[in-house]
């Protein structure tokens, strides 16, 4: 809503990024992110989100028996060799971002745990947040007759930090990631918990392998009618970041944008490859939503949503 | 999807409606549902959606101190005199419909509690579903320098019957009022039951009284992102119908649609008058959604919904 300029606006890029490789190494993508961040700084961007698993190809498209060629896939610390130089990039240029990445955890009796995982990192280089995917897509074993596999469910945990918020770049900082934007659920935790922005990535094929009659113009509007629906639905920013392009011989959806409290998309990426745009956003615009239309104190009616935590699938009731 | 061709096709109109004034009688709006139902049934509808409120004016917006001319705007039984030609000749056309009322319930005590509800009926003139709205929007005392108000909060008690579905028109059938569209709980609960088709109406003025510095086109991008989205989310038709145009000096959006389990709109009213739109319904059409993508079974994750439930209102974490 027009107002008086606010003090609180933090100019944000969201940066695509196009096909990894499945032969392409951890210090080429950094060296890409690096490039992105560099390009996002010089168009005044404090704030950049890049996407899920960003470090590498999207590796769940395929079967891996080999423990020893998924973990390679797969982060032990972070910052790490490889991702180091993008936190010192961050530091010297005072440009926070978001990260996706797999994460493996070994804990002290050597067992080991995956996770499909998100960091906040700020203006210094000081890891600020860090969330784990909870709806994870596709299947656990692989499906007959798609065109390709999706095999989160396979190679990843669900997330164990439920869906926390964070004081970072001065404001309340919120994550989620692909799949999660989907839900409902999703945003408002978040915005139960007074999130300002969200900051997500996705790898999102155009076809869906499980869907493949469905239009696939299809697949665009779905991606930003959810995270439209989220932000306007809770008064937040949204930054959503895409690996777009053919990878691997899959073609994923680009789509990067910046949504506004408003559920307006307010940048856009326009290609399928390395791409930044970016937005002023005012953190405080969300203010006059929570405060009216979306005021949850004054409007929400928990005694009656009873069903959302109480039951995961669908049932009919008797009789109906 | 395309599929093939379903036995479970209901040809369904949403038919919006133009002003009511002040002076209008109940048996002047009922002889207007009458003729819309004629239209609807002439253009092969089987179930026509009327708006909230349909039978009077929009009295919230004025402060009413005088009891009985309160309750003269409410029904205290449904069907009555007055409403017994439009259930007549629903079963003359085999025509079912959803309408939307203010009713008025005396217990034995003769106490009195106001909802605004809305009922299925079927095709013979049998009401088969009730729903008395949850999120009543507004407020409860007039606000000083609003350009009208809406004063809901101060008319009608919350529902109680909670997001009920119902097996009737030969599918699941929900149903919710107006506001209650904004808030994905709604769909929620209602996708939860498994509904295939929802119905609802709305009275929303262009100008939110309450923001006024909103730019007015987002009214109805907002009405329709919040739809589309909970259609999406939950793979159900909604057919959602307006009071729409200048009514007693408030001017209220039309937009009435029908949209797909896709989130796509596939008819739309295009004036501010008494209007018809049709679209042919396959109810099995959102099966591939809730088998897939929103499965919600494979998907959900309950234990880290908590707050949707726990918490009425907007708190961010210590710290935060």
């Amino acid at each position: 809503m027009p107002s008086a300029p606010s003090s609180r606006v933090l100019t944000v890029a969201v940066a695509q990024m196009g096909p990894i490789a499945r032969s392409e190494t951890r210090t080429q993508a950094v060296e890409r992110l690096i490039s992105l961040m560099e390009e996002s700084h010089g168009l005044g961007a404090k704030f950049v989100v890049f996407p899920e698993l960003a470090l590498t190809t999207f590796f769940p498209r395929w079967v891996i028996d080999d423990e020893e060629e998924l973990d390679s896939y797969f982060e032990t610390s972070m910052p790490n060799n490889e991702t180091q130089p993008l936190f010192e990039r961050a530091r010297e240029l005072g440009c926070g971002f978001h990260l996706g990445y797999a994460e493996l955890v070994r804990d002290d009796a050597g067992k080991k745990t995956y996770f499909n995982t998100a960091i906040l990192v700020d203006d210094t280089g000081a890891i600020t947040g860090k969330y784990r995917k909870i709806h994870l897509p596709g299947t656990a074993k692989t499906v007959a007759g798609a065109p390709h596999q999706h095999l989160e469910k396979r190679y990843f945990e669900v997330g164990d930090l439920g869906f926390p918020v964070f004081q970072s770049q001065g404001g309340v900082m919120g994550m989620c990631i692909c799949n999660d934007r989907r839900w409902p659920e999703t945003w408002r935790m978040l915005g139960l918990q007074g999130a300002e922005l969200v900051a997500l990535g996705y790898n999102t094929p155009h076809v869906n392998p499980f869907a493949t009659a469905e239009p696939v113009f299809l697949g665009m509007f779905h991606n930003h009618l959810s995270m439209q629906a989220g932000a306007y639905q809770n008064g937040t920013w949204v930054v959503a970041s895409a690996k777009a392009g053919v990878e691997e011989g899959v073609h994923h959806m680009g789509g990067s944008c910046i949504i506004a409290p408003t559920g307006e998309i307010v940048a856009l990426c326009h290609t399928e490859g390395d791409e930044v745009a970016v937005a002023q956003c005012d953190l405080s615009m969300g203010d006059y939503i929570k405060q009216n239309i979306f005021n949850f104190e004054a409007h929400r009616r928990i005694e009656h949503y009873g069903l959302i935590t109480s039951q995961t699938g669908m049932k009919r009731p008797d009789g109906v």
